[in-house]
């Protein structure tokens, strides 16, 4: 495959509305990829669409996702069928004037493509690491690695992240000028997820609990 | 409709992995559905799946979402075509001592139906105000109203929340016997999404900002 720095176009994945929101570099896309702690992919099962939420993560121009070896995500994905993965990072809300000028700060991506098993209990067992360490880098150090057994219990599909776009809304609330009057708090209120204070399953433990990404700043 | 407290089950919403997070009572999910910022819904065009992000608010037993009158969004919903549509709440990262038996905290529904489109402007504009309360109760009655113009701009669909589960994580890793000896920490580290110091769109302003719903605490 022909690894570009742009996302393919296709009237799929055309962005008809908002398309100054738009972006199809693969470094704001792998930026919001890896922040996610859940994706929505989407299939088509009997003719009916199916949306199911799932943990994914990255390794280059590869989304990757795991599940239960003869579960329906693996199945699907790992057969090749169509699939669509949607991930949205809310920032903030944004607070206007009028009612319909509200609005929210976020960054998305939607993919489009063809799915497949990655069926290498090697790679698996690399690729599986590598969420682990997603979650807390160096993790995969620390831990039992995946014995054969979990790994044959284990399903792991993969997507090219080569079809799709990212969205980016950021600013304060584009007010319309005939509101000026309406006396009320305008502006936004950042959201963001917040890491608490680690939780040990051992209260006695002298471990120290995992790093966490930057993305994943303390509350 | 026949309104039950829960919600029904066909081949196509029957939880076929870890039935036991299950739930299907409807006080479940109308609470996760009422904390989900975005939501991810599915839908089929060209026999292929679509999955792309979208706002959702609950009235009742419906689950509203909105966007440009002519977008494909409302199209498709507003049409009764099949959809799914997928909301995930992450609660915590949980880290054990071998790779496999991470996990995360969460709690998540999936839907599926056909939905219809609000067509009657009252109802549209009585449905976009409660979106303005579900992000900060109280503000519909301090903003201006949406005009015909914008009503006419912009669509209103809605699904009955009628057929899906919920699906609820929580609780420490899952360890295996023989990973006793790994020396690594374990446990939980909460997470949840929290509001930042509210940003005024006009810094001198002396209006109080918005109070929010008690599931967006302050960081």
């Amino acid at each position: 495959m022909t690894v570009s720095d742009h996302l393919a176009i296709s009237p799929r994945s055309e962005l008809r509305r908002r398309p100054d929101r738009g972006s199809r570099d693969r470094a704001t896309l792998n930026a919001i990829l890896d922040e996610a702690l859940v994706c929505h992919i989407g299939f088509v099962a009997d003719g009916e669409p199916v949306v199911i939420p799932a943990t994914p993560w990255r390794i280059g121009d590869w989304l990757y996702l795991h599940g239960a070896a003869g579960g329906r995500l693996i199945r699907v994905v790992g057969s090749g069928a169509p699939v669509s993965v949607s991930v949205a990072l809310v920032d903030g809300l944004v607070f206007a004037r009028s009612a319909m000028r509200h609005s929210s700060d976020y960054r998305s991506v939607v993919l489009f493509g063809r799915g497949e098993a990655v069926t290498d209990p090697a790679a698996k067992a690399a690729a599986l690491l590598q969420l682990v360490d997603k979650l807390s880098p160096g993790r995969s150090l620390l831990v039992r690695p995946p014995d054969d057994k979990e790994l044959a219990a284990t399903g792991v599909v993969r997507l090219a992240i080569d079809e799709g776009a990212a969205k980016v809304r950021t600013g304060p609330p584009a007010e319309v000028e005939k509101d000026a009057g309406w006396q009320v708090w305008t502006g936004t209120v950042p959201v963001s997820v917040r890491a608490g204070a680690p939780v040990p399953a051992e209260p006695e433990t002298t471990h120290p609990p995992p790093p966490l990404r930057p993305w994943l700043r303390p509350e």
